[in-house]
């Protein structure tokens, strides 16, 4: 296998990309200027050690703690929970949410082993207790784990006096019924709003 | 913009690649083991020193002369004739032909400064004349210039013994005339042939 063959095995290792699409790339690289190949190759050799997760709040950061944590135009008494750190990138790019954040990493899986502590949610608790929260909004993915996780969590906090509250789950803006599932339209359905 | 936007901005330039998955090549990369970034960081940074093209056809190659050249086992005395060097690895995968290329790296296009002299097709001439080659199968894409650069280079070689022929255009495989242009379904009925 020569390295043309190899770049293109390695680059349909990547999500979203098939073997006629890392050969397109392949290409693209072998006409482009070298100065663009030199700094793509550098950046993807770097980003694991440039790239951490925030010591707060698990966001990706290129420091300590992020620049979320450290701004002083957020709302800190609003905190948003997600599973990913990229979750926080999507909502960001809404631009509609402007408190802060804690990435969990995962959801509970009992069957795959992941319980509380492997998601530190120990670690969300102390954090709600030391800072100055009034809601919690829980926004893991609308799945069946997703829905547990966000369960377990809002028991975590009953006794306190924070609102809990959980994203709203229904039909997407633009969706369709023909092509809704049968969850969605039940949930759209549980969660009306008056008009 | 820190170290993960650069990167995926700097993905999001590969051809195919938007900025979806841009961003999820990046979270890829992030997560994966750091040797795989190493090796493929690598790799995009020295593909363009390590593969050039071919003295004899123009190929992609590794060496001065590539394998499909220096390879005994091919027919000496067919020439396939390709726009580009990744149309020789196209047309390899397929595992049909086994004569040899000539890649002229574009096709005629006066408009645009592209003669014969751009695509050095007196190199064309002169390996014609040097090797024994006794078809010539003009490949370029059946585009309104690579048919024109087609009937170019069949001139080239009219005065010779040499038989000069083009690959068959029409519906593809697997094709439906409901969505078929006119060219191809006229080309389909122009080149019938007998069952």
């Amino acid at each position: 296998m020569n390295s043309l063959e190899l770049l293109i095995k390695n680059l349909s290792k990547l999500p979203g990309v098939g073997k006629k699409s890392a050969s397109r790339i392949a290409y693209f690289l072998l006409n482009s200027t070298s100065g663009f190949n030199d700094v793509l190759g550098k950046e993807i050799i770097e980003i694991q050690s440039k790239i951490k997760k925030c010591r707060n709040c698990g966001n990706y950061t290129e420091d300590e703690i992020c620049s979320i944590c450290t701004s002083h135009n957020r709302e800190k008494s609003l905190l948003c929970v997600v599973e990913q750190p990229q979750d926080v990138l999507t909502i960001e790019s809404t631009g509609e949410y402007k408190g802060l954040f804690h990435v969990i990493n995962g959801v509970l899986a009992p069957l795959d082993g992941i319980g509380p502590e492997e998601l530190q949610l120990g670690k969300l608790v102390d954090r709600v207790n030391r800072e100055n929260i009034s809601e919690i909004i829980i926004a893991t993915n609308p799945t069946l784990e997703g829905d547990s996780t966000a369960l377990y969590i809002s028991h975590l906090f009953k006794e306190t006096e924070i609102s809990i509250t959980r994203i709203a789950s229904g039909l997407p803006v633009g969706g369709d019924f023909e092509y809704a599932d049968k969850l969605s339209i039940s949930r759209a359905f549980k969660g009306r709003r008056e008009l």
